[in-house]
């Protein structure tokens, strides 16, 4: 039977889907779950949930635990990669830094949520060494990456080692508010959405076999204005209305396509974000899951994940399914290890190797596509050609963004990451970025980086 | 014999240099040159200067001289375009109006000289017309396009015609200031330059046989900041000190190769170009050939030589052989011309096909590199891979502006128009820059453009 290791696994939120997930997967049973994290305090929380929820659903799983990475790796099948190195107050400390310079929300305001601090150097350097360790140990496993960034990650694992990587997001899933803001049946859609993590866009909508942006359309010619008026927009939480937010609307109207998911914000053009009143205009009453006021709820909503969680487990009589339910979370890794294990079937919106899939992309970047499981291999959809005016204004400035990083990274490359910053629509002089990076690469989290990146 | 057609002749500089080359290549005597130009009475006199030029010379050329472009082209082996639709007061006047809008020296204000108004419109337009006329009247002959922008244009014309083209540029020649100021003898150097029209780099540069950079990184450690408090560099022309001016030795240092003439102001970074103070840190006194001072400079020595033809040429005894001398003017178009005609060997530096020239480049983009002509046919350098950072920073960046060119010039994209003012990092709000783009297509000489861009 499968044995699956979880990097990272002190994180309530992806943790108890997961376990969830794997209690509800009887054809995975009889496996072993390997649930690794540096902190073992959270280590220790979640595995006495695994334990007890497992029990509680007479799930057939082994859950054991260690804090040594390497020993985590031993015999295992697929590695499920979650961590986010030093958790989230160094970068929240590195965006106060840049806002200094005046760089409002940080360097790159609009991939605040998995930029992961100046180049990105904790989360590479991890992802290196964990898929380094993976050739070594357990060469035939799956790495499944879900840390961010994950369409920097995905690519440079592919490229630079020899393991089988995927990346595994569940952003797509926003398409549903759409499906659901026109009252469609969601057995009767269709859709397929493409691009990069945090950067796709929906190439097909099917209902009942016809093209279904005309009904898009409609929604949007007679009905957007109300809904912005809306209790359910006005009151939402900041990520949940961001899909139908005015930035939807108005990056369809300009790209062509509707964009899905994170790519709100991600992939949204500077002049949405220059300012809190702007990103209110744009994303919805809390200016969306960037701004000041979304990222301190989405802080303060893991928080509270994570002390819900402490808390159950320390009262041996709480009825934990009761708590958390027993449904499957909708998460897409322990389906993908499920098809992959067993020789299932499964349809899953992955990060793999473009190869041709978008035809107007090169090969060796990692693309968001669906994808069909069979044979214990996964099958890009093929998309054919993005729209050329998404392509040139963000596809291939992402690219770039992307291909920057990583060569910064991998040559250690100083001059590439002040130059970075120098491409920020915010920056205003050379002296001034050059000051940030200094001060950046000065903070003590940083020691580590400021030795790697030389001039 | 050939016969050769400059489309654009009355511009005095080119037609000058032309005729003199031309009447120095016993091997093509016997030729006939067709002068074509809307302005007649521009036409007439370089027509007159071109008929006693020869006559002096004694050289036995045949010019021809006609305002009906088509008819220009029949019998035509090769083709010059040197044109500038319109003029250059269109583009100065789009420059007043961006200048107005926070946009310093204009839209894209590093390429200013080449840039020809909003979208690149006329231009690109007349390039087209032109090459799809030759496909239809003399389908086997060369196009030498030399007008600007050759990148965009030569690409332009590559991609969509079955046209033979070339494009031409002399600002290479910039190499052999280095060379002078290291105080080498010219015979013994070998160079090489790569990347796009106004945006080369030195590729190779050996001394007898040795690499030459280490006397280049002498010269910037011992001498460069001498010769920057030099007469002959605080007083010299805007275009002739740029080549080692500070901005020169910055780029080297940031890209890791010396950027070669108009690559200067071309392809610098935006830091460069804020105002006129930092333009005169960066290029000298002047602020170097794109600033206020130093347009205004090239603007008036171009009125110059216009008026000293005119007078010249009204003077049935004066000397024009004395006037403008018989050397040859260093240009490549001639030297091309007789080389393929007379299948002779030249090497020269174009701009043609990638098609793996320079390896880490597309193969469908237009490159300027060294070539060896022979057999009649242009054979391109092998250059390899240029560094990453210059490739990552310059060259995508500017491939990526070429091709949003042509895109919204093919497709009559406005919003791309748009997307690409927007991206211009002076751009500081949607509203303003959409502003500037309403008033530039809204100015007289635009009503074509106008109507060609749609939202």
């Amino acid at each position: 039977m499968a044995q699956i290791c979880i990097i990272g696994a002190g994180s309530a939120v992806f943790s108890t889907n997961f376990v969830r997930d794997l209690c509800g997967t009887e054809s995975l049973w009889g496996g072993t779950i390997v649930l690794m994290d540096v902190n073992k305090n959270r280590l220790d929380i979640v595995h006495t949930f695994a334990s007890r929820f497992s029990r509680e659903t007479k799930a057939d799983l082994s859950f054991k635990r260690t804090t040594d990475r390497r020993k985590a790796l031993e015999g295992a099948d697929f590695v499920i990669c979650t961590v986010k190195v030093g958790g989230y107050e160094p970068m929240e400390a590195e965006r106060r830094i840049a806002e200094r310079h005046g760089f409002y929300r940080g360097i790159g305001d609009r991939v605040s949520d998995y930029y992961g601090g100046v180049g990105a150097y904790h989360q590479l350097k991890f992802f290196l060494d964990l898929a380094r360790d993976m050739e070594e140990i357990c060469p035939d496993a799956w790495l499944i990456e879900t840390a961010n960034p994950v369409f920097e990650g995905t690519t440079l694992i592919a490229r630079e080692t020899k393991m089988k990587v995927v990346g595994v997001c569940h952003g797509h899933f926003a398409y549903k508010d759409i499906v659901n803001a026109l009252g469609l049946d969601h057995e009767s859609v269709e859709v397929h959405m493409a691009g990069f993590n945090h950067c796709i866009w929906l190439t097909q909508f099917l209902h009942s076999g016809e093209d279904a942006y005309p009904l898009l359309d409609e929604w949007i010619e007679n009905s957007a204005e109300n809904y912005w008026k809306s209790e359910m927009y006005l009151k939402g939480l900041p990520w949940s209305v961001e899909q139908l937010s005015p930035a939807a609307v108005d990056m369809y109207r300009m790209y062509g396509l509707f964009p899905i998911g994170d790519t709100l914000r991600s992939a949204s053009p500077w002049w949405y974000h220059s300012d809190l009143e702007t990103k209110k205009r744009y994303f919805g009453p809390t200016g969306g899951f960037d701004s000041e006021i979304g990222w301190k709820t989405y802080l303060k909503l893991l928080e509270k994940s994570q002390r819900k969680m402490k808390k159950l487990v320390s009262k041996p009589s709480a009825s934990l399914t009761r708590a958390y339910g027993s449904a499957p979370s909708g998460e897409q890794h322990i389906p993908l290890i499920d098809a992959i294990e067993n020789n299932k079937k499964a349809v899953l919106q992955l990060n793999v190797p473009n190869k041709g899939a978008i035809r107007n992309l090169p090969d060796d970047v990692t693309v968001e596509i669906p994808t069909k499981i069979s044979a214990r291999r996964i099958h890009g959809a093929q998309i054919g050609k993005l729209p050329e005016r998404l392509t040139l204004y963000v596809m291939m400035p992402r690219i770039l963004m992307m291909e920057r990083t990583l060569q910064a990274f991998l040559k250690g490359d100083k001059k590439s990451l002040l130059l970075a910053i120098l491409n920020d629509p915010r920056a205003r002089s050379f002296e001034g970025c050059k000051a940030l990076l200094d001060e950046l690469l000065a903070q003590p989290w940083n020691i580590e980086a400021a030795a790697h990146y030389r001039w």
